[in-house]
């Protein structure tokens, strides 16, 4: 009867070259008939602040979690651990299912600041196109359906990273609808302190390593191809981040009285900052391409078979030039980078003074690929910070400590950076992956590392699994920054993919 | 019977060596005996907001100062010009005078950001010391009479530049005590832009032209020498600002997805702000040295007399180095500069975010000596931003701009800098000046040219005179930043310099 049912919805749907599988088309046939509830639903998770050190919204969105698994069957529960965010974890096993698939998301987001949004971070709107493209709202109770797919949804995590979360118990629903069969043990890890740098994850998964096992984890965040076409990332770049403040006098200074005399610090930022990287983009810190992991021969052909999107990107960046040039983005992605993430120093434009600042200050993050460590990488930009003659501290210097050190610098880390991981295309599992999401999505981009971060390597470490990590969002989503959006194609792609998956 | 009284006073009062002015001494007893009052004239004016754009206020305190002039038996007139704040002057004419002098302050302030203050910055709040120094307010209800003259009154403009019109006004009403005789006919002129750039100050000056004229303006504006000797300045810099933007990608993009390969505004800006100087202070724009006027042989005497405050100021504000050392700082303020006034690209610290920032802005303003020409140094430094590889523009860019060129920097400039001037120190009026400042304040420290800017080009273009430059407030005011205070024996010590200079 499911088989007929499904012959029956293979009539109705229009099916794309590639896109064969059975859960999918159920998927969309679901979707089609439910776009308000599900945008509703939505609406509701996303209208939850999820900032990761606002424990008491967190705990709000966990809960709101668990209650959306719990409807649709999944046995759920919080897995908690002193001072950490709870991870909620679901489980629907499959009697004499001989693998156990975990599909991740996060549910916390950015943190942000509110005035820099057009409209509130934690109301979602729907516009019927991009802000840049002068996409309007469209007040949620004018809304028609079927809505065009090309209208977004903006929120904070719109699509970093509760879309998953959505196309997952939507999927779980069309499946029921169908009545299809799981064949997989399928496990929920949905994580709250992601974009916190999932300083407590490791220390969770190996508390409960049993609970956590699986033969593969699938990471779902991060965004799909430029051209929209689906991605399957075989690994992610690891990251780790510095703040760094140099000093100049103690108080600001009026720059006619003082000038030349007295050192500017903001001078002295930029000084340093130019030090660490040249003009081609090629990081100048002592050793920092050390130990890097070659690429497989598997792996360089998906890269050369991926599509470049360079030419319309920079149309749509408003870029007269990238700063790998002549090297390609998914090329520059497989390689490590330093980046200043935000730089401040006084006052500027019309809030400018004359005077000499007191203090500059940049945040930076580095990326890592396979083969380097966060710590090490740490240490050689500490290191090569002192090879420009500062005193590096890691508190607040003193008047003993400023006045012993002509330049001194004070460099704090979040202190749980995470290192990259790479999960070979070759092996079965990884194969496997790529014909079930190949038949969901038909052909994928395929890489071995995606620019972005994840905190893969722990989850590997933990519960010595592997990784391969599914997007389902549109690149064009100001994710980590105001404006966050979510297309609304993406989540449907996103919710046949995961039928696909979860039926695997 | 004016002479016994003085001979009387002089009993009195505790007098310096060198302080031997009898107008003064007749104002330090004044003082003394009216502080409350004076304190309290004091607080009323500085609590009338002075931004220069806030064009209500404005007038408020021209108003007011005119009235405390008018109190005194000033002449006042309120000079205006369209778009201008007006300038209020003030007529105090001998019969038989041959000689007329300027007394100038002015009454605007610096822009603010009131959330720096530690107290809001127009509620004048005595403290009994620097904030630096764990300096707590005194209610003014509870102030005990005679004041600690080492209090301060924190509020904007305390220093720069409502000082010398309250000094003003008092040695004038102890001049009146004692009847005194003025010598000079004695002109007040108070601008209320100064801070803005006095953009409007040379068109009113040469619309007035006569009414303006006068054999030298004092300059009452500025801080005295760092060990807190009297100063006066034959010359002040000139000085003019620019802000720069630089262009990343249209929107702030994800550090991890687009690292390596957007380019990043905050490297370029710093890049470019790092060839603009040499880690000796020395600035790289092309010719930007070129034209420099030489000093003296009396000027360069003058240099080798100042007093060295250097390692006590390094100690003051916690400095372990100077920019141009082993120069001195008075020697390095005879030089032109280029300071960073402050810098900022999207966020940094715990609003950080990982994104590749849009745009990175600095601004800059460039103090200049004489010989050099301001528009001139500003074209040097745009055609120098041009030589980094720049496509330099006045206007925002858009799309077909920032497409068009790798590198785009956006330079913006108030339009109105200024030029430096120099008073030979060997004028007849010159050293009648340094005689009269000496008796009242003993041994005063003499500079070519004191590092801050006054538009003292303008006034001397546009009514022909010469200028000279001498100061009443502490060096350690904060002046143009947040917390600017006043020393309360800087006042006092005014008070005394205004009444001797009001009656050479």
């Amino acid at each position: 009867m499911v088989r007929a049912a499904i012959v029956f919805l293979l009539t109705l749907v229009s099916v794309l070259p590639g896109q064969t599988n059975p859960a999918s088309l159920v998927a969309r046939q679901w979707r089609q008939t439910h776009e308000k509830a599900i945008l509703e639903e939505f609406s509701g998770l996303l209208s939850i602040p999820n900032i990761a050190t606002d424990h008491l919204n967190i705990r709000r969105n966990a809960d709101a979690v668990a209650a959306m698994l719990r409807g649709r069957g999944v046995a759920v529960q919080l897995v908690e651990a002193a001072g950490a965010n709870p991870v909620v974890f679901g489980e629907l096993n499959t009697p004499g299912a001989t693998r156990t698939i975990v599909l991740y998301a996060h549910y916390d987001g950015q943190p942000l600041d509110p005035k820099e949004w057009a409209t509130p971070p934690f109301t979602p709107v729907l516009r019927d196109k991009l802000i840049e493209k002068d996409g309007q709202v469209i007040p949620w109770d004018r809304v028609r359906y079927p809505v065009d797919p090309e209208s977004r949804i903006y929120a904070r995590s719109a699509s970093d990273d509760k879309a998953p979360i959505l196309a997952i118990v939507t999927a779980l629903d069309a499946i029921k609808s169908a009545s299809l069969k799981l064949h997989s043990n399928i496990h929920f890890v949905f994580e709250g302190e992601e974009e916190a740098g999932s300083a407590n994850l490791e220390r969770i998964l190996t508390a409960h390593k049993a609970l956590f096992a699986a033969d593969v984890w699938l990471i779902c965040d991060g965004p799909v191809s430029q051209n929209r076409q689906q991605l399957i990332a075989f690994g992610a770049r690891g990251v780790t981040t510095a703040n760094i403040t140099v000093y100049g006098p103690r108080r600001e200074l009026h720059s006619g009285h003082y000038g030349n005399w007295a050192p500017n610090p903001a001078m002295m930022l930029a000084r340093l900052l130019t030090s660490m990287k040249d003009e081609t983009g090629h990081v100048l810190v002592e050793h920092f391409y050390d130990g890097i992991a070659p690429l497989s021969e598997t792996e360089t052909r998906a890269l050369a078979e991926a599509p470049v999107p360079d030419a319309a990107l920079m149309n749509e960046l408003w870029l007269g030039g990238t700063e790998g040039s002549p090297k390609k983005l998914i090329e520059l992605l497989q390689l490590p980078s330093l980046n200043i993430r935000g730089m401040a120093s006084s006052r500027i434009g019309d809030q400018a003074s004359n005077v000499i600042p007191s203090t500059a200050s940049a945040s930076i993050d580095m990326r890592l690929v396979k083969g380097m460590d966060h710590q090490k990488t740490i240490d050689r930009l500490i290191e090569h910070v002192r090879r420009q003659g500062y005193f590096v501290v890691e508190d607040e210097p003193g008047q003993d400590v400023r006045m012993a050190h002509p330049k001194v610098a004070r460099i704090t880390t979040l202190g749980h950076g995470y290192n990259a991981v790479r999960t070979s295309m070759d092996l079965p599992i990884s194969r496997e992956v790529i014909r079930v999401v190949e038949s969901a999505r038909g052909p994928a981009v395929k890489v071995p590392t995606m620019g972005g971060s994840v905190p893969l390597d722990s989850i590997e470490r933990a519960v010595g699994t592997r990784t391969i990590t599914i997007p389902i969002a549109n690149h064009d989503n100001s994710q980590h920054s105001s404006n966050e959006n979510l297309r609304l194609q993406n989540l449907w792609d996103g919710v046949e993919l995961m039928a696909a998956l979860l039926t695997m």
